[in-house]
């Protein structure tokens, strides 16, 4: 098993003895975990615009800290080279023109290693910041760390999303880790509905802790009774949708799904392959049988809404989805959970499963601002605010994310056909 | 004057002495009126793959009653060429696959005349239909009459929208009527805002009268206390906006749309000219100095979200909209007025001005379906619910909007990248 | 049976009683013959950005008049509109940037009426020009008109191709002409070799009559002997190559016509249609059963190489094809044949068949200047010069090119995937 | 000074001591010596889809060795990976469909060590091939070594044009070599016109030695008596071009490079960099300001004849090309030279300088065949032949090329617009 960050990773949530400086190197310590079983060339890939090459994630997320915190609050700073400005900006336009995303897999420099150099640049900067806070900024700087940590975790996330999708493109079949092993899978329980009652509900983030911007404020939704699946639709479910025609019949798709899986060609959920006599999958642990009883997974939004159709149901608001959330404990097949690949869910009929991780569950809500919303002020404003166009919100991270990253109220979001990151849907229907 | 429909055309909303064949023929008489000031040439064109050519238009809308009455429920009817129902197919998947949109413009055949014909033809059968109307049938075939002449309505406002466009690629600037006048336009005050009370607010049709399947159910939303401008933006405001540097300042704007203006090089809102030393504008009366006391228009979804966060406020939701309009009387400058083009607001404060007719107001709303929304049965299914993924919502009509075919709840949708409808913005803000 | 161009059709290349004005008028009459059959619609369409609305071809050939004979050479000339010059201008830079030619298909105005208004203006005008021409210009004056005309033919043919590649587009299969009968055809022989001496051999225009810059000067080449085939390759011989697999053999194929017939799907010429137990082919008289005795026609340069090298052949190099034609009568399947169709070769033996008229046979030369080459001054030089890179010459003339406007050394281009041309290939081989 | 490949180096045409084998090694040596400034990350890139990834290159010639020598004539050899045929096929289809061209990039796996174990599985199969020669093979195997090393030096050159794009997309601008010293440079003379006679000529390669199957048949050409430049334009006189709006007038250009240069922005050759006071150049050796006095290098065919109109000139025929060099020395600044650059001509005027070497010089002649070329059987057959077909030849060689890779009779080729290989021009004119 890979060394994700030492000890402490066993206990995300709890309280970090030696402070943000000690989170600080733990966050960072995990990003260079993620990317060690990678070989130099395999940092270097864009397999498609909206991926990045590796070790680009490392530099940005390096840029992020010197750009909002060190520049600002670390007297003689130097950046290590005023060009990384241009190259590692991944999308702030008040701060300066980017370049340009799609072209971030022609440059092969910075190497590699000179990155991991960036990255000890930053680090050793980051240290003196934190361990001398000027007080009358301690506050400020606090709260951008957090940030800065948490904006490292989702390119974490992103990390094992683009090294997925990259190797996936190799007629080779390339493993990212061989020492990952298919967890044991048991059918799973035809799953009950759950039922839950609506009215204002109060939905968003409270205050206390951590959360970006796009989850606040904390404001009143109306919503009707509704039930909820108790656990997300498995591959076996999918490839009964398939089995059925759910390709070929346009009554069950959204007008610009039916287009999009014309034009592509889809017939299946991303990484799956069609072997003679049975359907494969390619994971972070290569190319494997697909477990009929793990939740689907790496399906776009039109897919979900597709099969929901064709189940007779739909899929939940990102309101409901909260509302059945908010008493679940916070745990599930994260990251540390070391499987990076949704896992089966159990037989039993307890209550709902796998609200968190697995799968990113796709909801039936376009991202768009919670009533009173404020961008956090200056470049930083740029950080979810101005993306909230176009599209649709997922809720309950994934086997790829870092579990303490996750809240109930986070809000995650792709465009309607992205399907490279790790989602999944689960069923609602009106009572 | 074009004579659009005859006398009854001052009180769209009256009922019909002749009941439905005499609506059947007023609406249909208006769609060629509003073709009457065409060339042949200009029935052809497709000026890109959103615009249809306005002969397409007059076919599609006859294929309608031919497809979902005539065949059904005329025993005996002949279609008048059975290639027709490939060519005129819109977009009705699960009745056959449609001829390419974006090829309607390469079909010289069926010509004009010949389309003509066709309406004859589908004319004549719809009046025997509904001269001996079958009893056991009569609620169904009444329900999808109207649901007809909805659509042919829907239709007469697309005509003049793509009439406006193929027009306006021309150097030549022709004019489709050169008999429309400006109206008189005086400086409207600077717009108050009304206050509105929120709390559980009931939105949607509540049935009573036609309406389109999306606008249902009635449903509750939970509506925060706000506040509406007076009137629409005018583009005295606008060019405000324009000179501010509105569309060099990335701050303003969604990710998207300034990924937009960048690559397509807007500057200003669709059929605005610079001249040497003022601003022209493109009309169905031709080439125009710009009015600046009438509400700005053709503009995306992009440049109304920009000019909002510019001006400090917001789009207001697609429920503000129609709480605030709710009990205001159904009346403005709609295609019986006879502008064709958005007209200056009064200059007096008594109350809210323009909330129906004149422009489109883009709302802060995703075009996604309401709790509990049913499509209708069979291929009419898919008339508005596919298309609930990545639209926004409008409201309020414009000036080559039917009086007669809009309502309070009326949900109108666009692409946020589409501005060659008649849509301008109003702003909100919360309290 | 259209009326062409009156009596004097019949013997285009005899002398001109009347001169130049005489022939003027008949060159321009022969224009508007061929769009009589055309309804307005027809006139509008852009089917492909390669073709032009027939109602542009119209208006672009006065425009030549207008700019190089009646601008410069008669005092007093005004333009019936300035805005032509931008519209009608087809590709000369130098004298102004053209209109984008792809758009051409979004003008409705000004309308056919305009247009034809349009000639008269510019016939009345070159009359007044060629009744009283100025002694001291009548040289130049009667070389442009010359040109002009000769432009003009061009423009029939161009015409001729545009309006059946329109047609092609509907699926209601329109027909052009209804009273083209498909003439008698017979299978022709087997065709025999015909062996042709090299050397240093004479190619290009001696002067004598007019020829394009571009078959200038005549100049020496050394050829090798050479044999010619009899005939043209045939629809029959053509359906052998696809039957033996020559659309899948990338063996047979350049890499750049492989990678075409790949991406579009060709398996088969322009305007064939797979009947359930037959081969049709879209004519400009409608859809017909496609003719095995005729000339295999509407070949890309790629489908013409791919057959050649599939037959254990090549083509000729155009140097062999003038050596080949030096001393054949100039008769054949021209547009005075008003077939508009290639017809079957005879089956007698009597030597060479058909290197005139029916289809333009695709040459092994790339579309080069002469040694010596020089092109027409000021922006006439424009005319053919700049065409030369990327493009194949073609020889011959087919059926819907002008008797009087073909010589032996006229070469004709096109790049080598366009195949909406009446193109067709005849075989060569060494000795 | 990089070690290109010991002392060998030095007499590159030199008869080889140890026969085949030493050559071989030689050869293959020197394919990895240029690679050793790279670091593994500039192994991976692909910049634009011609260019390939470096590691590419290096599978892809061991590739052609496995495939057409080891496989066919060493008993009992083992591909090292059986995907590797299927990987690093470059474009022969006949051996079985090639992975597409435009996805190289994306490719992180095999590595560049994997890639190096491959050609040292390669090499050592080939060490016992050439060891023992099968003595009824040996001429066939022999003619294919031959083959297959003249194939790796035409990839050591695209080597160096790669990388040189790779790193020139990069804002950093890396050097690839540090220690190259831009030569001194002194204004060459005003060049003088020397006069060639024409007449029937004998042009191709005769036999004796390797060629390639396009330089043949050896066959007889008629030209006439023409004149040419004795050196190559030179920045200098290209940056006249440039002062005289070369780019901004369109008699200057051929229609398809006027378009190419409005769309792509072009306003000088590849590589240059408008500094504020100066024009800069990415070299191998990293950014250095423009040598005047050097050739012009990285110009399109397009810029090339626009240039040569612009003097009142043309560019030569391949066979004019080849007529003047016939009797020439093939000396010149090859790769052995080591500058990687082209470098000033002489200040002398002893006659033709810098036929070889220095850059590639566009000719105005098709890349067609000769009279009577056959490709060599089976699949090498795809190896010249297919790509007959909308390119251009050059002549040469350039400071990338191998002096012993070079002929008199060698034609390169590449499309009009492609400019990433060093290639400058030559003026001739007739007499």
């Amino acid at each position: 098993m890979i060394n994700l960050a030492g000890p402490a990773r066993a206990h995300p949530a709890a309280p970090q003895p030696g402070g943000l400086l000690d989170r600080y190197r733990q966050v960072r310590a995990t990003s260079e975990a993620l990317c060690a079983p990678l070989q130099v060339e395999d940092y270097v890939i864009q397999s498609m615009p909206a991926v990045s090459p590796p070790k680009w994630h490392l530099a940005h997320v390096s840029w992020f800290f010197e750009t909002f915190l060190l520049l600002p609050y670390l007297p003689g700073y130097r950046r290590l080279n005023d060009a990384y400005d241009y190259l590692f900006n991944s999308y702030y336009q008040t701060h300066g023109t980017p370049f340009p995303r799609a072209l971030r897999g022609v440059l092969s420099r910075p190497g590699v290693d000179e990155i991991y150099r960036y990255r000890r640049h930053v680090d050793q900067a980051m240290g003196e910041l934190l361990i001398a806070l000027p007080p009358a900024q301690a506050g400020e700087i606090a709260r951008r760390v957090e940030l800065g940590l948490q904006h490292e975790q989702q390119h974490q996330e992103l990390l094992l999303m683009d090294i997925k999708h990259i190797l996936a493109q190799n007629p080779l079949h390339p493993v990212y880790r061989d020492d990952l092993q298919p967890p044991p899978s048991t059918p799973p329980q035809r799953p009950r509905w759950h039922e839950h009652a609506g009215g204002v509900q109060h939905i968003g983030h409270a205050g206390g802790g951590f959360a970006f911007d796009c989850e606040t404020p904390r404001h009143r939704q109306f919503v009707e009774d509704f039930q909820l699946a108790e656990r997300p639709v498995s591959n076996a479910e999918y490839l009964s949708f398939i089995a059925d025609g759910g390709y070929a019949r346009p009554e069950l798709w959204l007008s610009d799904g039916w287009d999009l899986i014309q034009q592509a060609g889809w017939h299946a959920p991303l990484y799956w392959l069609r072997a003679e006599d049975a359907w494969l999958e390619m994971t972070l642990g290569g190319l494997r049988p697909l477990d009929p009883h793990a939740p689907v997974c790496h399906v776009s939004y039109y897919e979900a809404d597709a099969y929901a159709r064709w189940a007779g149901a739909r899929l939940p608001s990102e309101a409901e989805w909260e509302v059945a959330a908010a008493d679940q404990p916070l745990t599930g097949n994260f990251l540390e959970s070391d499987h990076l690949q949704p896992v089966a869910a159990s037989s039993s009929h307890d209550g709902p499963q796998q609200l968190f991780g697995d799968v990113w569950e796709w909801t039936a809500s376009a991202y768009l601002p919670y009533p009173g919303f404020r961008p956090l002020p200056g470049s930083l404003g740029e950080y979810n605010g101005k993306f909230m166009s176009g599209q649709m919100v997922l809720r309950g991270g994934c086997c790829a994310t870092p579990q303490s990253h996750l809240r109930i109220t986070y809000r995650n979001f792709f465009q309607p056909a992205m399907r490279w990151q790790f989602a999944g849907l689960r069923l609602a229907r009106g009572l």
